[in-house]
């Protein structure tokens, strides 16, 4: 059976999204629509296009006998802008203040429409970068973390604050924790990440850093070195923060318990951005 | 600027893919590639014909003045099939084994390219069903419940053993594990779901069921009400399973610590799907 031009597109791009950072060759679309590769080659190059146009992201083809297309991600700051400014507006509403000046973020945090596109933009400023696994602690990193592993190919490694038998033999460091000060405990299964690994932190907040520093202590533990650290948001007015190198999307200027108001602010993700 | 058909079919594609079970106007279309409405209609059921010959999903067209076209995922089981089986085969190796016959997993689960395939299966077979939030309980299962409520166009809400700040006031329910007849406590952030819910219950285990009862007390509380269970894999001959509606993609038949061998079949997914 043959397919015409615009099932290929279509099905392509499904694909496509589908295996980013994936190697695909060629072959195996050639298989696939029962169409030459010459064909195959003229689709990819209008799927890149507007992937490209579109602020999706890009295809890069790898020549050779090995060779093939791979998909990278690629959401363009025209698209993250409006988005982060809408986060940041939802993040400042007064409704959100806890007791302690803590902020609930759960609803933000449990939407999967928010948390995908969230992902898709810190994993934009990772496709250039060498990672091998994504780490996060347990539970509210969760869902981002993996949001972004999906993008970059990689698996996800969850941190633990307690050891629990279904993950067998783990490795467990204590730190302290940056705002409190109080000595905490954090356990990685030992099979979960090879030695040596490229490590990107993700997490949902950052308020000093210790759960950050946490982190690269046990990842130290494994041979890891760290490949990229990115939150979704940053606390205000950190005086002494453990942790300087890390992208966010959002930043909290000030938050008065008193006055019951939030200010937020884009993070230093563009800047970054913009700089490099 | 004017787009070109291919150029349309592509950019519709990805959008289409990321905003499942969202009414997107034709209008929204016909503004966004500066096109008569007529060409997307067209061009929507090129991208509906293709979509259901892959096994990908649907569309639904809403007629009317606030009608417009929906993404349905819709993996055929042609297509979930191979990839059950291979899950089976993963899951039967015998390195598995951890001491007390539990099997570790941590290694599918953090596969977000198992988990998102595993969500799309899942998330197939509830389509049709009336779903306003994911349940699921820490840690575990939040991959798989994010990977399903994305295709549902719905919030995930997240289940704890213990309270936290960040959560707010909250619901707690104590009950009686299935398999070791323990009693235990289940919290859930009063915020996070909206009374009378209709909830979805996804985990990546199931043994007795005792975890899933606990979520059906804890959401009883909410008002809520069941509208289905999901589970990764569930666990062999239980004699007495407190729970009989769920859908399962894969079975442990037998886990023999002493010979180190673990038997896995395909869950009852397949099974319900033929009888509907």
């Amino acid at each position: 059976m043959k397919f015409r031009r615009s099932e290929r597109l279509i099905d392509m791009t499904s694909y496509l999204l589908d295996h980013p950072r994936h190697l695909v060759p060629l072959t195996f679309f050639a298989e696939r629509y029962s169409s030459a590769k010459s064909s195959i080659s003229e689709d990819l190059a209008i799927v890149k296009e507007t992937f490209e146009q579109r602020g999706i992201g890009t295809l890069q083809t790898v020549a050779g006998a090995a060779g093939g297309v791979k998909f990278f991600v690629n959401v363009s700051d025209e698209e993250a802008r409006p988005f982060v400014n809408e986060l940041c507006s939802l993040i400042a509403h007064p409704d959100r203040l806890l007791p302690g000046g803590y902020l609930y973020l759960t609803d933000i945090l449990g939407n999967p429409t928010i948390v995908q596109k969230a992902g898709r933009i810190i994993a934009s400023a990772y496709v250039n970068t060498k990672i091998d696994v994504v780490m996060t602690v347990a539970t509210k990193g969760i869902p981002l973390a993996y949001a972004v592993a999906s993008q970059l190919n990689t698996p996800v490694v969850i941190v633990r604050r307690d050891s629990k038998v279904t993950e067998g033999p783990t490795v467990s460091i204590n730190y302290v924790s940056g705002s409190a000060k109080r000595i905490q405990t954090m356990v990685l299964s030992k099979r979960s990440m090879p030695e040596g690994s490229r490590v990107l932190i993700v997490d949902d907040f950052m308020k000093a850093g210790g759960t950050v520093m946490g982190m690269i202590s046990l990842l130290e533990e494994f041979n890891g070195t760290v490949a990229g650290i990115a939150v979704l948001v940053e606390a205000e007015k950190i005086e002494e923060r453990l942790v300087d190198e890390y992208k966010s999307l959002v930043k909290l200027t000030d938050v008065n318990v008193k006055e019951k108001t939030i200010q937020v602010a884009e993070g230093n993700y563009f800047k970054r951005r913009t700089e490099e």
